[in-house]
């Protein structure tokens, strides 16, 4: 393997593939880049056996391929090197003895490589049906439900997000059994076959710093046991979880004692200010009061000291109520959200409260109330 | 104390003296900031027992002083409470029980107070002959010689910064024994006392994040164990660290064997990259060969690889050498010269190196080389 190339256009697509990379990985090759140079161009892949991200860099952005090849390298230190160059033409040269040599006029790298043939082989070829999604719709509904997740490894199934569509919507849902953020999202066409996957939160988080805000089309490729994302010039693999993700809308009520409409910000920033005396250790307790026109948000601390917020409200009939939340999880929710106004839905003392935005039915989060005495 | 402030002026006030508090510290009060409001105004005031912090807020400033008193107040929350509160008029109250209440148009906060007499009592007065420095000249001789401190308490003397004295030149520096960073300025009076005083580095480093960058005076007030300095409507005290400190002119080499000037940038640079083929183990030693017109960089981690760096210099005389030092030492000295040109000078291959910017006498940066075999 021979070429040259600009060092920002080689920067740009090693920080895709770097993302690939685990730094707590014991097997040397997963901390290392494999770069295929092909006729067609300069593909770049890096695996951790969890997720794979493949790039492609075609030749028309080379400035000069002398000969074709494959190299294994330390993916941190190609990265570090070329990170560090000045945006110059960088010469890639392997060399005997399974070295590579990275040079620009003044500067010059050895670095040792390992042996191509011990990269795992990862198939990453397209599924018949692929799902059509907007780059955009995808990010925004991975950031919306993500933070629900379960970061418990004792319930693997928790710690994913459900994707979950027959005909032309599709419900993208997360939870981890005291909260829920679920949203609808509209599909351009019907899917084929009906399709039940849980992808890693982890893994989506890391995709979606890969996806820029234009807009464009990403395919989503589903596999039993994987999904492929292809974007750009970018490819993006991930595991599924095995297991049956809980069935959500049974668990959501669909019946209200009493809805109340506040405004985002003001509910918020009283929350914030609110959550100043809780602790975890009282599971962030918080406690709502609905009165006439308003609610009353309060929480205590007895040694520190306590806060009292009052909100104008909306309320759509006379009853009343008074409940207690986890402070960190209302806020969670109500971010989520992020629109001019809210409402919050009770059915009961110990029942689930559900939050939507009042101009959107799509999204809907749902958290579970505290018992007090 | 009863009074009614803009939330931005509180906060303004509460961002410096909130770095007076020590979060670790075992002693409840010192975890509080103590308010006194007088007839001229409110004086805010932390202190962790290392420094102190005292902001002054003119009855100007203030809507609404309502009676005089003096509380004692937990510094984390009251700080916490006001960032949180919309920039709306906050009315602070002090009731029965040694408690406050912190009170906006919607909001309503209890907060348990320290009785303000356990607070330590501080002497904040002038000293006689107060030294005159303009506050970015402070700032930037802080910013290029705390680095070389030692952050080894085995050693208190190399934890600070030596400042002394005698007519109208100011030498300020800091070592750690295997580097020093040595600035002089010209102060616009001549000091009546002779000063020799050494400022805990970490105390500085406070400092210098309460002063802004506009061109104004700060006043040095010295005394036996503490130094003060004045400006805006900020006083900071810090202890000083006794013992003598080492007389580094005597150590600084006055004749050199061979000096080379060199652009910096490219010098930075070049350090920059070879230092990822060094590890801490090996006390990050790169080596510097000097050649007819050039000298070369490089370093080399063998089961990884190795760099080699070629950079233009221009060279005062025939004589060569070949030396070696610790990248993070050599980055540290040139990136505290920052300039156009820098000129590096050698008196042999175990002997310090002297690195200055061309154009300025005033910073000098010297480190100890490595000895290799």
């Amino acid at each position: 393997m021979n070429l040259e190339i600009k060092q920002s256009i080689l920067m740009e697509y090693l920080n895709y593939v770097i993302r690939g990379i685990s730094n707590k990985n014991m097997i040397p090759v997963l901390n290392c880049i494999k770069f295929e140079l092909k006729e067609e161009g300069l593909y770049l892949l890096s695996t951790d056996n969890d997720i794979a991200i493949k790039a492609f860099i075609d030749k028309k952005e080379i400035e000069k391929i002398n000969s074709y090849g494959e190299i294994l390298v330390s993916g941190r230190y190609i990265y570090e090197i070329v990170k560090k160059l000045p945006n110059e033409i960088i010469k890639i040269e392997e060399v005997i003895d399974n070295k590579i040599i990275i040079e620009t006029n003044k500067s010059s790298t050895n670095l040792n490589c390992n042996i191509p043939n011990e990269f795992p082989i990862l198939d990453l070829s397209d599924s018949k049906n692929p799902i059509q999604m907007d780059k955009t719709m995808l990010k925004n509904v991975i950031r919306q439900t993500a933070f629900a997740s379960s970061n418990q490894e004792s319930n693997p199934i928790l710690t994913g997000i459900n994707f979950k569509c027959s005909g032309k919507v599709m419900e993208i849902s997360a939870t981890d059994s005291y909260r829920v953020s679920k949203k609808d999202i509209i599909l351009k066409e019907e899917v084929k076959e009906a399709i039940n996957i849980v992808i890693p939160t982890k893994n989506l988080n890391e995709l979606i710093k890969l996806i820029n805000e234009e807009e464009e089309e990403i395919n989503i490729h589903i596999f039993n046991n994987k999904v492929i994302f292809k974007f750009d010039n970018i490819i993006f693999m991930s595991r599924l979880i095995n297991g049956s993700f809980p069935n959500l809308p049974a668990l959501i009520p669909t019946e209200f004692l009493l809805t109340i409409e506040v405004d985002f910000k003001e509910f918020y920033d009283a929350l914030d200010r609110a959550s100043l005396f809780t602790n975890e250790e009282d599971k962030n307790t918080i406690n709502l009061v609905t009165k006439d026109n308003e609610i009353q948000i309060s929480s205590n601390i007895p040694e520190i000291g306590n806060v009292e917020e009052i909100i104008e409200a909306v309320k759509n009939n006379d009853e009343n109520i008074k409940i207690a939340f986890s402070s960190k999880y209302m806020m969670d929710a109500v971010k989520a959200l992020e629109c001019e106004r809210i409402i919050l839905m009770f059915s009961g003392e110990i029942k689930p409260i559900v939050i939507k935005n009042v101009d959107d039915n799509n999204l809907l989060e749902l958290i579970v109330p505290i018992r007090t005495v």
